[in-house]
Protein backbone atom coordinates (compact mmCIF):
# COMPACT_ATOMS: atom_id res chain seq x y z
CA UNK A 1 0.00 0.00 0.00
CA UNK A 2 1.96 3.60 -0.78
CA UNK A 3 0.55 6.73 1.14
CA UNK A 4 -2.36 6.89 -0.19
CA UNK A 5 -4.15 3.22 0.63
CA UNK A 6 -3.60 2.42 -2.89
CA UNK A 7 -2.43 -1.70 -3.29
CA UNK A 8 0.41 -1.66 -6.44
CA UNK A 9 0.13 -5.15 -6.40
CA UNK A 10 -3.39 -4.34 -8.19
CA UNK A 11 -1.46 -2.05 -10.81
CA UNK A 12 1.24 -5.08 -11.29
CA UNK A 13 -1.93 -7.29 -12.72
CA UNK A 14 -2.58 -4.00 -15.26
CA UNK A 15 -2.38 -5.61 -18.47
CA UNK A 16 0.16 -3.43 -20.85
CA UNK A 17 -2.24 -2.34 -23.48
CA UNK A 18 -5.66 -1.93 -23.55
CA UNK A 19 -7.15 -5.24 -25.48
CA UNK A 20 -11.34 -5.00 -25.43
CA UNK A 21 -13.05 -7.82 -25.16
CA UNK A 22 -14.78 -9.14 -28.35
CA UNK A 23 -18.08 -8.51 -28.71
CA UNK A 24 -19.52 -12.14 -27.97
CA UNK A 25 -17.39 -12.39 -24.92
CA UNK A 26 -17.98 -8.77 -23.98
CA UNK A 27 -21.59 -9.59 -24.54
CA UNK A 28 -21.52 -12.75 -22.05
CA UNK A 29 -19.74 -11.01 -19.40
CA UNK A 30 -21.59 -8.19 -18.75
CA UNK A 31 -24.64 -10.40 -18.84
CA UNK A 32 -23.09 -12.70 -16.29
CA UNK A 33 -21.79 -9.66 -13.97
CA UNK A 34 -25.26 -8.11 -14.33
CA UNK A 35 -27.00 -11.42 -13.29
CA UNK A 36 -24.82 -11.96 -10.09
CA UNK A 37 -25.05 -8.45 -9.15
CA UNK A 38 -28.64 -7.98 -9.45
CA UNK A 39 -28.91 -10.70 -7.69
CA UNK A 40 -26.32 -9.66 -4.57
CA UNK A 41 -28.33 -6.74 -4.24
CA UNK A 42 -32.07 -8.65 -4.17
CA UNK A 43 -30.29 -10.26 -1.20
CA UNK A 44 -29.46 -7.48 0.74
CA UNK A 45 -31.91 -4.73 -0.48
CA UNK A 46 -31.07 -2.47 2.53
CA UNK A 47 -27.21 -2.80 1.89
CA UNK A 48 -26.65 -2.52 -1.84
CA UNK A 49 -27.27 -0.78 -5.07
CA UNK A 50 -25.49 -1.66 -8.28
CA UNK A 51 -24.29 0.01 -11.32
CA UNK A 52 -24.35 -2.43 -14.36
CA UNK A 53 -21.84 -3.81 -16.34
CA UNK A 54 -21.78 -2.76 -20.35
CA UNK A 55 -20.73 -4.65 -23.57
CA UNK A 56 -18.97 -1.74 -24.83
CA UNK A 57 -16.62 -3.71 -27.26
CA UNK A 58 -20.53 -4.39 -29.20
CA UNK A 59 -21.86 -1.08 -29.31
CA UNK A 60 -25.03 -2.45 -31.09
CA UNK A 61 -24.91 -5.04 -27.74
CA UNK A 62 -25.33 -1.73 -25.19
CA UNK A 63 -28.42 -0.23 -25.35
CA UNK A 64 -30.14 -3.27 -25.04
CA UNK A 65 -28.21 -4.97 -22.05
CA UNK A 66 -28.85 -1.65 -20.29
CA UNK A 67 -32.67 -1.95 -20.69
CA UNK A 68 -32.18 -5.33 -19.43
CA UNK A 69 -29.78 -4.33 -16.45
CA UNK A 70 -32.38 -1.47 -15.37
CA UNK A 71 -34.99 -3.96 -15.53
CA UNK A 72 -33.70 -6.18 -13.34
CA UNK A 73 -32.91 -3.48 -10.72
CA UNK A 74 -30.01 -2.08 -11.69
CA UNK A 75 -29.58 2.03 -11.03
CA UNK A 76 -27.33 3.20 -13.54
CA UNK A 77 -24.36 1.86 -15.17
CA UNK A 78 -20.64 2.56 -15.10
CA UNK A 79 -18.39 2.67 -18.19
CA UNK A 80 -14.68 3.77 -19.59
CA UNK A 81 -14.37 6.80 -21.55
CA UNK A 82 -13.20 4.35 -24.27
CA UNK A 83 -13.31 0.86 -25.42
CA UNK A 84 -10.00 0.21 -27.52
CA UNK A 85 -9.68 3.04 -30.07
CA UNK A 86 -13.90 3.57 -29.76
CA UNK A 87 -14.52 6.74 -27.40
CA UNK A 88 -17.40 7.07 -25.67
CA UNK A 89 -18.56 10.05 -27.96
CA UNK A 90 -18.08 8.19 -31.07
CA UNK A 91 -21.46 7.90 -32.92
CA UNK A 92 -21.60 4.42 -32.47
CA UNK A 93 -22.88 4.86 -29.04
CA UNK A 94 -25.38 7.68 -29.67
CA UNK A 95 -28.23 4.76 -29.12
CA UNK A 96 -26.74 4.06 -25.65
CA UNK A 97 -26.94 7.88 -24.50
CA UNK A 98 -30.94 7.87 -25.62
CA UNK A 99 -31.44 5.05 -24.08
CA UNK A 100 -29.68 5.38 -20.73
CA UNK A 101 -31.34 9.23 -20.76
CA UNK A 102 -34.88 7.55 -21.79
CA UNK A 103 -34.66 4.94 -18.69
CA UNK A 104 -33.04 8.17 -16.07
CA UNK A 105 -30.12 5.70 -15.93
CA UNK A 106 -26.76 7.52 -14.85
CA UNK A 107 -23.50 6.81 -16.49
CA UNK A 108 -20.79 6.47 -14.48
CA UNK A 109 -17.63 7.61 -16.59
CA UNK A 110 -14.80 5.22 -14.43
CA UNK A 111 -10.55 5.96 -15.16
CA UNK A 112 -8.96 3.74 -17.33
CA UNK A 113 -5.61 2.96 -18.37
CA UNK A 114 -4.67 5.00 -21.19
CA UNK A 115 -3.72 3.82 -24.49
CA UNK A 116 -0.89 2.49 -25.26
CA UNK A 117 -0.20 5.93 -28.00
CA UNK A 118 -0.50 7.84 -25.19
CA UNK A 119 1.31 5.70 -22.79
CA UNK A 120 4.31 5.68 -24.95
CA UNK A 121 4.39 9.07 -25.61
CA UNK A 122 3.89 10.50 -22.14
CA UNK A 123 3.87 8.23 -19.70
CA UNK A 124 7.36 6.35 -20.25
CA UNK A 125 11.20 6.73 -19.44
CA UNK A 126 11.16 5.70 -15.63
CA UNK A 127 11.30 2.97 -13.72
CA UNK A 128 8.22 0.17 -14.66
CA UNK A 129 6.71 0.80 -11.72
CA UNK A 130 7.23 4.64 -11.57
CA UNK A 131 6.14 4.29 -15.57
CA UNK A 132 2.90 2.78 -14.51
CA UNK A 133 1.91 4.82 -11.70
CA UNK A 134 2.49 7.75 -13.62
CA UNK A 135 -0.16 6.65 -16.37
CA UNK A 136 -2.75 5.39 -13.84
CA UNK A 137 -3.41 6.82 -10.35
CA UNK A 138 -0.61 9.33 -9.86
CA UNK A 139 -2.13 11.25 -13.39
CA UNK A 140 -2.82 9.73 -16.51
CA UNK A 141 -6.55 7.65 -15.36
CA UNK A 142 -7.48 11.30 -14.31
CA UNK A 143 -6.97 12.91 -17.73
CA UNK A 144 -8.28 9.73 -19.64
CA UNK A 145 -11.64 9.98 -17.78
CA UNK A 146 -11.60 14.08 -18.19
CA UNK A 147 -10.60 13.97 -21.89
CA UNK A 148 -13.68 11.22 -22.39
CA UNK A 149 -15.88 13.65 -20.40
CA UNK A 150 -14.98 16.74 -22.26
CA UNK A 151 -15.79 14.77 -25.72
CA UNK A 152 -18.79 13.48 -25.09
CA UNK A 153 -19.87 17.63 -24.24
CA UNK A 154 -18.10 18.56 -26.89
CA UNK A 155 -19.80 16.00 -29.26
CA UNK A 156 -23.31 17.64 -28.42
CA UNK A 157 -24.47 14.69 -26.34
CA UNK A 158 -26.46 16.94 -24.02
CA UNK A 159 -27.69 18.97 -27.10
CA UNK A 160 -29.06 15.95 -27.81
CA UNK A 161 -29.78 13.94 -24.71
CA UNK A 162 -30.77 17.43 -22.17
CA UNK A 163 -31.84 14.83 -19.47
CA UNK A 164 -28.53 12.36 -19.50
CA UNK A 165 -27.22 12.79 -16.17
CA UNK A 166 -22.99 11.51 -16.20
CA UNK A 167 -21.26 10.69 -12.82
CA UNK A 168 -17.31 11.66 -12.43
CA UNK A 169 -15.59 10.58 -9.48
CA UNK A 170 -12.26 12.38 -7.94
CA UNK A 171 -13.96 15.72 -7.50
CA UNK A 172 -14.58 15.50 -11.70
CA UNK A 173 -11.31 14.44 -12.33
CA UNK A 174 -9.87 17.76 -13.41
CA UNK A 175 -12.32 18.58 -15.94
CA UNK A 176 -13.73 20.82 -13.02
CA UNK A 177 -10.63 22.89 -12.86
CA UNK A 178 -10.27 23.34 -16.67
CA UNK A 179 -13.82 25.09 -17.39
CA UNK A 180 -12.42 28.69 -17.82
CA UNK A 181 -10.49 27.23 -21.25
CA UNK A 182 -12.78 24.55 -22.08
CA UNK A 183 -15.89 27.40 -21.98
CA UNK A 184 -14.01 28.85 -24.73
CA UNK A 185 -14.20 25.37 -26.97
CA UNK A 186 -18.34 25.67 -27.33
CA UNK A 187 -18.92 27.81 -29.42
CA UNK A 188 -16.24 26.16 -31.89
CA UNK A 189 -17.68 22.40 -31.50
CA UNK A 190 -21.05 24.66 -32.43
CA UNK A 191 -22.77 23.75 -29.40
CA UNK A 192 -25.89 25.44 -27.41
CA UNK A 193 -23.95 26.57 -24.57
CA UNK A 194 -20.64 26.61 -22.65
CA UNK A 195 -19.06 23.55 -21.23
CA UNK A 196 -19.35 24.57 -17.62
CA UNK A 197 -23.61 24.61 -18.74
CA UNK A 198 -23.58 21.38 -18.96
CA UNK A 199 -21.36 20.78 -16.17
CA UNK A 200 -23.49 21.92 -13.81
CA UNK A 201 -26.76 20.59 -15.39
CA UNK A 202 -26.08 16.96 -16.77
CA UNK A 203 -23.30 15.69 -13.82
CA UNK A 204 -23.28 14.60 -10.93
CA UNK A 205 -19.21 14.35 -8.95
CA UNK A 206 -17.84 11.82 -6.11
CA UNK A 207 -15.62 11.88 -3.85
CA UNK A 208 -13.97 9.30 -4.45
CA UNK A 209 -12.25 9.19 -1.20
CA UNK A 210 -10.65 12.48 -1.74
CA UNK A 211 -11.54 13.92 1.34
CA UNK A 212 -9.39 17.63 0.45
CA UNK A 213 -11.47 20.77 2.29
CA UNK A 214 -9.76 22.54 -1.04
CA UNK A 215 -11.42 20.39 -3.75
CA UNK A 216 -14.65 20.40 -1.92
CA UNK A 217 -14.20 24.19 -2.12
CA UNK A 218 -13.16 24.36 -5.76
CA UNK A 219 -16.28 22.15 -6.87
CA UNK A 220 -19.04 24.31 -5.02
CA UNK A 221 -17.25 27.46 -7.16
CA UNK A 222 -18.00 25.27 -9.90
CA UNK A 223 -21.81 23.41 -9.85
CA UNK A 224 -23.81 23.38 -6.72
CA UNK A 225 -24.08 21.35 -3.54
CA UNK A 226 -26.72 19.15 -4.92
CA UNK A 227 -24.64 17.52 -7.85
CA UNK A 228 -22.01 16.34 -5.19
CA UNK A 229 -21.65 12.86 -3.46
CA UNK A 230 -19.69 11.19 -0.99
CA UNK A 231 -17.83 8.07 -2.10
CA UNK A 232 -14.67 6.85 -1.11
CA UNK A 233 -12.53 4.21 -3.39
CA UNK A 234 -13.14 1.08 -0.87
CA UNK A 235 -10.77 -0.93 -0.57
CA UNK A 236 -8.09 1.29 -1.92
CA UNK A 237 -9.06 3.73 0.64
CA UNK A 238 -11.07 3.37 3.82
CA UNK A 239 -11.20 6.74 5.53
CA UNK A 240 -12.34 6.73 9.28
CA UNK A 241 -15.58 7.75 10.37
CA UNK A 242 -13.40 10.74 12.59
CA UNK A 243 -11.49 12.17 8.86
CA UNK A 244 -15.23 11.89 7.33
CA UNK A 245 -17.13 13.66 10.13
CA UNK A 246 -14.50 16.24 10.32
CA UNK A 247 -14.59 16.51 6.25
CA UNK A 248 -18.22 16.98 6.78
CA UNK A 249 -17.86 20.20 8.54
CA UNK A 250 -16.73 21.84 5.93
CA UNK A 251 -20.02 22.45 4.36
CA UNK A 252 -21.67 25.39 5.48
CA UNK A 253 -25.45 23.88 6.38
CA UNK A 254 -26.97 20.22 7.40
CA UNK A 255 -28.86 20.67 4.65
CA UNK A 256 -26.15 20.66 2.31
CA UNK A 257 -24.22 17.38 4.39
CA UNK A 258 -27.20 15.54 4.08
CA UNK A 259 -27.24 16.46 0.24
CA UNK A 260 -23.84 14.90 -0.29
CA UNK A 261 -23.96 12.18 2.55
CA UNK A 262 -26.37 10.40 0.58
CA UNK A 263 -29.78 12.32 -0.57
CA UNK A 264 -27.97 13.15 -3.55
CA UNK A 265 -27.08 9.79 -4.49
CA UNK A 266 -30.44 8.58 -3.49
CA UNK A 267 -32.51 11.37 -5.64
CA UNK A 268 -29.97 10.71 -8.49
CA UNK A 269 -30.21 7.11 -8.64
CA UNK A 270 -33.56 6.84 -7.90
CA UNK A 271 -34.03 5.03 -4.34
CA UNK A 272 -35.41 5.73 -0.97
CA UNK A 273 -33.12 5.19 1.82
CA UNK A 274 -34.59 2.77 5.07
CA UNK A 275 -35.19 5.38 7.85
CA UNK A 276 -32.54 4.00 9.29
CA UNK A 277 -30.20 4.37 7.25
CA UNK A 278 -30.98 7.65 7.29
CA UNK A 279 -30.52 7.65 11.09
CA UNK A 280 -27.13 6.37 10.86
CA UNK A 281 -26.05 9.70 8.17
CA UNK A 282 -28.35 12.31 9.69
CA UNK B 1 -11.87 36.37 -31.60
CA UNK B 2 -13.29 33.55 -29.34
CA UNK B 3 -14.96 34.18 -26.73
CA UNK B 4 -11.57 33.99 -24.50
CA UNK B 5 -10.27 36.30 -26.60
CA UNK B 6 -8.38 33.84 -28.84
CA UNK B 7 -7.31 34.48 -32.01
CA UNK B 8 -8.10 30.97 -33.91
CA UNK B 9 -6.49 32.15 -37.35
CA UNK B 10 -2.91 31.65 -35.18
CA UNK B 11 -4.35 28.39 -34.16
CA UNK B 12 -4.82 27.76 -37.76
CA UNK B 13 -1.14 28.41 -38.68
CA UNK B 14 0.02 25.92 -36.27
CA UNK B 15 1.82 23.29 -38.05
CA UNK B 16 0.47 19.58 -37.95
CA UNK B 17 3.51 18.07 -36.44
CA UNK B 18 5.79 18.64 -33.66
CA UNK B 19 8.98 18.97 -36.04
CA UNK B 20 11.92 20.67 -33.69
CA UNK B 21 14.40 22.31 -35.58
CA UNK B 22 18.11 20.82 -36.61
CA UNK B 23 20.78 21.58 -33.78
CA UNK B 24 22.44 24.09 -35.87
CA UNK B 25 19.24 25.85 -37.17
CA UNK B 26 18.12 25.78 -33.66
CA UNK B 27 21.31 27.07 -32.11
CA UNK B 28 21.64 29.85 -34.80
CA UNK B 29 18.25 31.15 -34.83
CA UNK B 30 18.49 30.97 -30.35
CA UNK B 31 21.64 32.94 -30.45
CA UNK B 32 19.66 35.83 -32.85
CA UNK B 33 16.37 36.03 -30.79
CA UNK B 34 18.36 36.29 -27.84
CA UNK B 35 20.54 39.36 -29.13
CA UNK B 36 17.34 41.23 -30.75
CA UNK B 37 15.63 40.83 -27.82
CA UNK B 38 18.14 41.84 -25.42
CA UNK B 39 19.00 45.00 -27.70
CA UNK B 40 15.19 45.72 -27.17
CA UNK B 41 15.66 45.49 -23.67
CA UNK B 42 18.71 47.91 -23.44
CA UNK B 43 16.64 50.38 -25.53
CA UNK B 44 13.59 50.18 -23.17
CA UNK B 45 15.45 49.64 -19.33
CA UNK B 46 12.60 50.62 -17.21
CA UNK B 47 9.53 48.82 -19.51
CA UNK B 48 11.23 45.43 -20.42
CA UNK B 49 12.82 42.39 -19.21
CA UNK B 50 13.41 39.61 -21.23
CA UNK B 51 13.43 35.28 -21.21
CA UNK B 52 15.45 33.48 -23.37
CA UNK B 53 14.90 31.01 -26.28
CA UNK B 54 17.32 28.07 -26.03
CA UNK B 55 18.11 25.66 -28.83
CA UNK B 56 16.08 22.62 -27.33
CA UNK B 57 16.65 20.50 -30.10
CA UNK B 58 20.78 20.69 -29.61
CA UNK B 59 20.89 19.54 -25.73
CA UNK B 60 24.43 19.86 -25.74
CA UNK B 61 24.44 23.77 -26.90
CA UNK B 62 21.75 24.60 -24.35
CA UNK B 63 23.77 24.99 -21.38
CA UNK B 64 26.60 27.37 -23.32
CA UNK B 65 23.54 29.27 -24.85
CA UNK B 66 21.85 29.81 -21.08
CA UNK B 67 25.26 31.18 -20.39
CA UNK B 68 25.42 33.59 -23.10
CA UNK B 69 21.84 34.79 -22.56
CA UNK B 70 22.36 35.67 -19.18
CA UNK B 71 25.13 37.42 -19.96
CA UNK B 72 23.54 40.05 -22.04
CA UNK B 73 20.83 40.52 -19.44
CA UNK B 74 18.35 37.48 -19.80
CA UNK B 75 16.31 37.26 -16.61
CA UNK B 76 15.14 33.67 -17.07
CA UNK B 77 14.47 31.54 -20.00
CA UNK B 78 11.51 30.01 -21.52
CA UNK B 79 11.17 26.68 -23.01
CA UNK B 80 8.75 24.07 -24.05
CA UNK B 81 8.34 20.71 -22.08
CA UNK B 82 9.28 18.71 -24.37
CA UNK B 83 11.78 19.38 -28.47
CA UNK B 84 10.19 16.38 -30.77
CA UNK B 85 10.66 13.06 -28.37
CA UNK B 86 12.78 14.51 -26.18
CA UNK B 87 10.94 15.55 -23.04
CA UNK B 88 12.58 18.06 -20.45
CA UNK B 89 13.31 15.83 -18.49
CA UNK B 90 15.49 13.83 -20.57
CA UNK B 91 18.55 13.17 -18.85
CA UNK B 92 20.58 14.90 -22.16
CA UNK B 93 19.12 18.16 -20.18
CA UNK B 94 20.51 17.54 -16.86
CA UNK B 95 23.44 20.06 -17.94
CA UNK B 96 20.88 22.82 -18.68
CA UNK B 97 19.36 22.40 -15.45
CA UNK B 98 22.27 22.50 -13.10
CA UNK B 99 23.55 25.50 -15.41
CA UNK B 100 19.84 27.56 -14.86
CA UNK B 101 20.21 26.38 -10.74
CA UNK B 102 23.58 27.92 -10.81
CA UNK B 103 22.96 31.24 -12.78
CA UNK B 104 20.13 31.79 -11.07
CA UNK B 105 18.05 31.52 -14.16
CA UNK B 106 14.34 30.54 -13.55
CA UNK B 107 12.88 28.25 -16.02
CA UNK B 108 9.88 29.10 -17.53
CA UNK B 109 7.42 25.73 -18.79
CA UNK B 110 5.01 27.07 -22.15
CA UNK B 111 2.69 24.93 -23.15
CA UNK B 112 3.08 23.73 -26.57
CA UNK B 113 1.31 21.59 -29.00
CA UNK B 114 1.11 17.86 -28.09
CA UNK B 115 2.64 15.27 -30.05
CA UNK B 116 1.06 13.50 -33.59
CA UNK B 117 0.84 10.43 -31.18
CA UNK B 118 -1.43 12.14 -28.38
CA UNK B 119 -3.24 14.39 -30.70
CA UNK B 120 -4.58 11.11 -33.05
CA UNK B 121 -5.09 8.95 -29.69
CA UNK B 122 -7.12 11.42 -27.91
CA UNK B 123 -7.51 14.43 -29.42
CA UNK B 124 -9.17 14.16 -33.14
CA UNK B 125 -12.52 12.85 -34.37
CA UNK B 126 -14.34 16.19 -34.55
CA UNK B 127 -13.98 18.96 -37.65
CA UNK B 128 -10.71 20.32 -38.08
CA UNK B 129 -11.02 23.40 -35.91
CA UNK B 130 -12.51 21.76 -33.31
CA UNK B 131 -9.73 18.73 -33.20
CA UNK B 132 -7.37 21.84 -32.79
CA UNK B 133 -8.77 23.77 -30.40
CA UNK B 134 -8.95 20.53 -27.68
CA UNK B 135 -5.38 19.69 -28.80
CA UNK B 136 -4.34 23.32 -27.56
CA UNK B 137 -5.71 26.34 -25.81
CA UNK B 138 -9.26 24.48 -24.52
CA UNK B 139 -7.62 21.34 -23.41
CA UNK B 140 -4.33 19.96 -24.73
CA UNK B 141 -2.00 22.95 -24.12
CA UNK B 142 -2.26 22.39 -20.32
CA UNK B 143 -2.16 18.78 -20.22
CA UNK B 144 1.21 18.91 -21.85
CA UNK B 145 2.78 21.79 -20.04
CA UNK B 146 2.12 20.13 -16.70
CA UNK B 147 2.63 16.52 -17.84
CA UNK B 148 6.08 18.24 -18.68
CA UNK B 149 6.44 19.50 -15.03
CA UNK B 150 5.55 16.10 -13.31
CA UNK B 151 7.54 14.52 -15.08
CA UNK B 152 10.29 17.00 -14.00
CA UNK B 153 9.57 16.34 -10.60
CA UNK B 154 9.62 12.51 -10.94
CA UNK B 155 12.89 12.57 -12.48
CA UNK B 156 14.51 13.54 -9.21
CA UNK B 157 15.37 17.39 -10.98
CA UNK B 158 14.97 19.06 -7.83
CA UNK B 159 16.55 16.80 -5.58
CA UNK B 160 19.87 17.26 -7.82
CA UNK B 161 19.23 21.19 -7.79
CA UNK B 162 17.27 22.31 -4.81
CA UNK B 163 17.54 25.74 -5.79
CA UNK B 164 16.40 26.10 -9.20
CA UNK B 165 13.21 27.56 -9.58
CA UNK B 166 10.00 26.43 -12.52
CA UNK B 167 7.27 29.07 -13.66
CA UNK B 168 4.02 27.91 -14.67
CA UNK B 169 1.43 29.79 -16.05
CA UNK B 170 -2.23 29.51 -16.49
CA UNK B 171 -2.39 28.84 -12.55
CA UNK B 172 -0.15 25.86 -12.56
CA UNK B 173 -1.73 24.28 -15.91
CA UNK B 174 -3.30 21.40 -14.22
CA UNK B 175 -0.90 20.28 -11.98
CA UNK B 176 -1.69 22.39 -9.14
CA UNK B 177 -5.18 20.67 -8.53
CA UNK B 178 -4.35 17.02 -8.70
CA UNK B 179 -1.27 17.02 -6.06
CA UNK B 180 -3.92 15.10 -3.63
CA UNK B 181 -3.10 12.15 -6.18
CA UNK B 182 0.44 13.03 -7.84
CA UNK B 183 2.06 13.32 -4.00
CA UNK B 184 1.46 9.31 -4.02
CA UNK B 185 4.16 8.18 -7.09
CA UNK B 186 6.92 10.44 -4.89
CA UNK B 187 7.74 7.40 -2.44
CA UNK B 188 7.12 5.28 -6.02
CA UNK B 189 10.02 7.56 -8.02
CA UNK B 190 11.95 7.57 -4.83
CA UNK B 191 11.98 11.53 -4.45
CA UNK B 192 13.18 13.30 -0.96
CA UNK B 193 9.97 14.88 -0.88
CA UNK B 194 6.19 14.90 -1.89
CA UNK B 195 5.11 16.30 -5.37
CA UNK B 196 3.74 18.98 -3.68
CA UNK B 197 6.70 19.82 -1.40
CA UNK B 198 8.75 20.81 -4.66
CA UNK B 199 5.86 22.61 -6.28
CA UNK B 200 6.04 24.40 -2.89
CA UNK B 201 9.77 25.14 -3.20
CA UNK B 202 10.39 25.34 -6.63
CA UNK B 203 7.45 26.50 -8.96
CA UNK B 204 6.22 30.15 -9.01
CA UNK B 205 2.89 30.28 -10.98
CA UNK B 206 1.42 32.69 -13.29
CA UNK B 207 -2.05 33.80 -14.04
CA UNK B 208 -1.88 34.05 -17.81
CA UNK B 209 -4.64 36.58 -18.06
CA UNK B 210 -7.33 33.83 -16.34
CA UNK B 211 -8.59 36.63 -13.42
CA UNK B 212 -11.30 33.58 -11.73
CA UNK B 213 -10.94 34.03 -7.62
CA UNK B 214 -11.75 30.56 -7.71
CA UNK B 215 -8.34 29.52 -9.54
CA UNK B 216 -6.32 31.75 -6.96
CA UNK B 217 -8.01 30.32 -3.76
CA UNK B 218 -7.09 27.06 -5.12
CA UNK B 219 -3.54 28.21 -5.48
CA UNK B 220 -3.45 29.78 -2.23
CA UNK B 221 -4.37 26.32 -0.53
CA UNK B 222 -1.60 24.66 -2.46
CA UNK B 223 1.48 26.99 -2.33
CA UNK B 224 1.83 30.78 -0.83
CA UNK B 225 1.25 34.05 -2.22
CA UNK B 226 5.05 34.49 -2.62
CA UNK B 227 4.92 32.28 -5.38
CA UNK B 228 1.99 33.93 -7.50
CA UNK B 229 2.77 36.10 -10.18
CA UNK B 230 0.26 38.28 -11.99
CA UNK B 231 0.40 37.87 -15.87
CA UNK B 232 -1.49 38.36 -19.00
CA UNK B 233 -1.56 36.59 -21.99
CA UNK B 234 -0.65 39.79 -24.15
CA UNK B 235 -1.99 40.13 -27.12
CA UNK B 236 -4.66 37.54 -26.97
CA UNK B 237 -6.35 38.68 -23.46
CA UNK B 238 -5.68 42.41 -22.95
CA UNK B 239 -7.98 42.54 -19.24
CA UNK B 240 -9.27 46.09 -18.64
CA UNK B 241 -7.69 48.05 -15.38
CA UNK B 242 -11.06 47.68 -13.98
CA UNK B 243 -11.21 43.79 -14.02
CA UNK B 244 -7.71 43.74 -12.60
CA UNK B 245 -8.36 45.60 -9.37
CA UNK B 246 -11.63 43.43 -9.50
CA UNK B 247 -9.64 40.85 -8.87
CA UNK B 248 -7.12 42.13 -6.93
CA UNK B 249 -9.93 42.55 -4.21
CA UNK B 250 -9.47 39.07 -3.37
CA UNK B 251 -6.18 39.21 -1.84
CA UNK B 252 -6.47 39.14 1.90
CA UNK B 253 -4.04 42.55 2.15
CA UNK B 254 -2.39 45.05 0.56
CA UNK B 255 0.93 42.90 0.73
CA UNK B 256 -0.39 40.05 -1.12
CA UNK B 257 -1.20 42.15 -3.87
CA UNK B 258 2.06 43.55 -3.97
CA UNK B 259 3.68 40.62 -3.85
CA UNK B 260 1.04 39.20 -6.57
CA UNK B 261 1.53 42.50 -8.94
CA UNK B 262 4.91 42.88 -9.14
CA UNK B 263 7.13 42.07 -6.12
CA UNK B 264 7.27 38.31 -6.78
CA UNK B 265 8.39 38.57 -10.15
CA UNK B 266 10.93 41.37 -8.96
CA UNK B 267 12.22 38.61 -6.82
CA UNK B 268 12.29 35.47 -8.80
CA UNK B 269 14.27 37.44 -11.82
CA UNK B 270 16.11 39.93 -10.10
CA UNK B 271 15.61 43.26 -11.03
CA UNK B 272 14.27 46.31 -9.09
CA UNK B 273 11.71 48.28 -10.50
CA UNK B 274 11.67 51.80 -10.89
CA UNK B 275 10.32 53.77 -8.25
CA UNK B 276 7.49 55.56 -10.67
CA UNK B 277 6.30 51.64 -11.63
CA UNK B 278 6.02 50.67 -7.86
CA UNK B 279 4.14 53.96 -7.79
CA UNK B 280 1.92 53.01 -10.33
CA UNK B 281 1.41 49.43 -9.11
CA UNK B 282 0.77 49.82 -5.87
Amino acid sequence: MDAQGVDLSVLALTPPGTHPLSPEKALRLSRAANDVAAEAVSRNPTRFRSLSTLPMSSPKDVAGELERAAGIGHVGTMVYGRAGDLFLDDPAYDGFFSAASELGQPVFIHPQLPSDAVRDSSYRGFDAMTDLALATFGWGWHLDAATAALRLILRGTFDRHPDLQIVLGHWGEMLLFWLDRADSLSRIAGLQRPVSGYVRSNFHITASGMLNPALLQHALSVTSADRLIFSTDYPFQRPAKEEIDLFLNHFSTDAEREQFSWANAASLFGFDLPSSAQDENA
